[in-house]
């Protein structure tokens, strides 16, 4: 059964509206005379706390009843997802912990606790953050809000897949394909059931790191795969270990492609987003861009939305990005 | 008799609509936590070209009749302007000139050419660029497309300022103050008219490159005055010789508070920008962010709506504000 239907996207969207920034749909005639495309930039670096996880993470504390709200929540996260529940918890006014691993990007675990999460870290060669964040479900009562692997999660994702939609409908143009970079599954399980409602037709693509394709396994396996361990990549907001189950199950319903990227050619989309859209996005955050400079020929002539997902990016690295030119 | 009125820049965004970018009215919990202030963002670095000015350029020509569209148009400009006369003149059809300075950044050289348009280069030490300009005026018939010294270039500008005071009703907030980025005065004298027409008690601020202040001298003396030769700064987008007169009359009429900005303000900006934003800003579109970083005297408890003008900056500038941390 496909635990994510259309009206749970519209119905999170309803819950969000006023609650979240709707980002612009950036277009450039510059970067569509690159790539041979008309290519539509969702800007969720943009978005309240940097990348587009505050969608779900409101979306589900939303929906929680008072006396969950009361116990407060835990997340574990590479990051985004952090902020985003604890910027969510903030705003719904809950407590909440955050549960990082200690090679995290210091701006990551300064903004959890500037939005007044608690944050504790784990060692990722050794520990399971999902085993340290359960602790606190089981000791304190706390509800998990998980990265992706939630229904309830997914459709706040999917919420950035409907904004696509009705932008793109606005600024006049049909969508013939779309590109989300995909981890857990959460963002891409969304935005591609948002767009396949609309686009039925819509060829459908994810991004991953070279490397680290868990989802491109799982889909070709039917279950969820997780990472070899000790895999690096620079896309960190792309790095957790495992698929989730709940996203395969939507993904493998449909026609989906897989595409690696390379740290070069994550940094070759930043400096691309600089130089051409004056937006700043995250290693991870640029995959889907990559993706259509990478590989022009699936999308030559076509109208190709993309998800920058986050903009969360240490200075040093935006630096190797303009440098890379 | 003032040359700017709020029904010109109704008309301007009658006939703007659809041809360019509603950028975003960006805002950021920890920009207003480091501010004391509620600080609305005009993101006009994502509008086409990196730079607000396409809005006056469009509004320009597309004013022209048939017969001066076809023998073309001129502009002479510090770059941003030229870029978007470049990009107004290839979207509606008529071949234009672009007056350069030699030492503008190679991005905006080579944007100009991308669009299809002429560029001709004179020395700033040695030439005067609008006499440069006016020689296609009068051997080739080509109407001038002034970058601010025209009141239908004002009004286009001042869309931008219509559009922060619609964005900001939508997001339910009351604007206290506003700040503009000033060099001949055609942004700052369109937005200004448009935030005083709804809210006719919000206070007034220009930002200034410190040692170019053509502006506050202009208002302090009543006529339009130019910087002393030889100024330099890195705000590039704002270093322009002459305040205009028009703006000037416009501005003249108001209090207006004008603020100088070094170039390791603007660096600062550049930085809080990049880090809290997600957004890439050039130093001169700075200006105004770093005035509300510089002066929070000014805006403590304040709304205040800012503009962040342009984007088209270097890497290494670029570079240079990450690590101005």
């Amino acid at each position: 059964m496909n635990p994510l239907t259309i009206d749970d996207i519209r119905q999170a969207a309803i819950r969000l509206a006023g609650k979240i920034v709707t980002t612009p749909l950036l277009t450039s005639p510059q970067l569509d005379a690159l790539t041979g495309t008309t290519t539509l930039v969702k800007a969720e670096n943009l978005q309240r706390t940097g990348s587009f996880k505050i969608r779900g993470a409101l979306n589900k504390i939303m929906s929680l009843d008072e006396q969950e709200r009361r116990r407060g929540i835990v997340a574990f996260s590479s990051g985004n997802h952090g902020q985003a529940v604890a910027a969510a918890a903030r705003q719904v006014g809950c407590p909440a912990v955050i549960v990082l691993p200690s090679t995290a990007p210091r701006i990551k675990v300064d903004n959890c606790h500037w939005w007044g999460a608690d944050v504790v870290t784990y060692d990722p060669q050794t520990e399971d953050r999902e085993t340290v964040g359960m602790t606190f479900v089981h000791d304190r009562g706390m509800t998990l809000v998980h990265p992706f692997d939630d229904p309830v999660v997914m459709a706040g994702q999917g919420t950035a897949g409907l904004e696509i939609v009705d932008q793109a409908r606005a600024q006049g143009h049909r969508i013939d394909a779309v590109v989300v970079n995909c981890s857990g599954g959460g963002l891409a399980s969304g935005v591609i059931t948002a767009i396949s409602d609309r686009y039925p037709r819509a060829r459908l693509f994810l991004t991953e790191p070279e490397g680290g394709e868990k989802m491109a396994r799982s889909l070709a396996s039917g279950k969820p795969e997780r990472n070899p361990p000790g895999t690096t990549t620079l896309l960190d907001a792309l790095s957790g270990p495992n698929a989730g189950a709940a996203p395969l199950s939507v993904l493998k319903t449909r026609p989906v492609t897989c595409l690696s990227i390379r740290d070069a050619d994550a940094l070759h989309a930043m400096e691309v987003a600089f130089r051409l859209l004056k937006i700043v996005v995250e290693p991870g955050g640029a995959a889907s861009l990559a993706a259509v400079l990478k590989h022009p020929e699936h999308f030559r002539d076509k109208t190709v939305a993309i998800v920058c997902s986050g903009g969360n990016v240490d200075p040093a690295v935006f630096g190797r990005a303009l440098a890379a030119r």
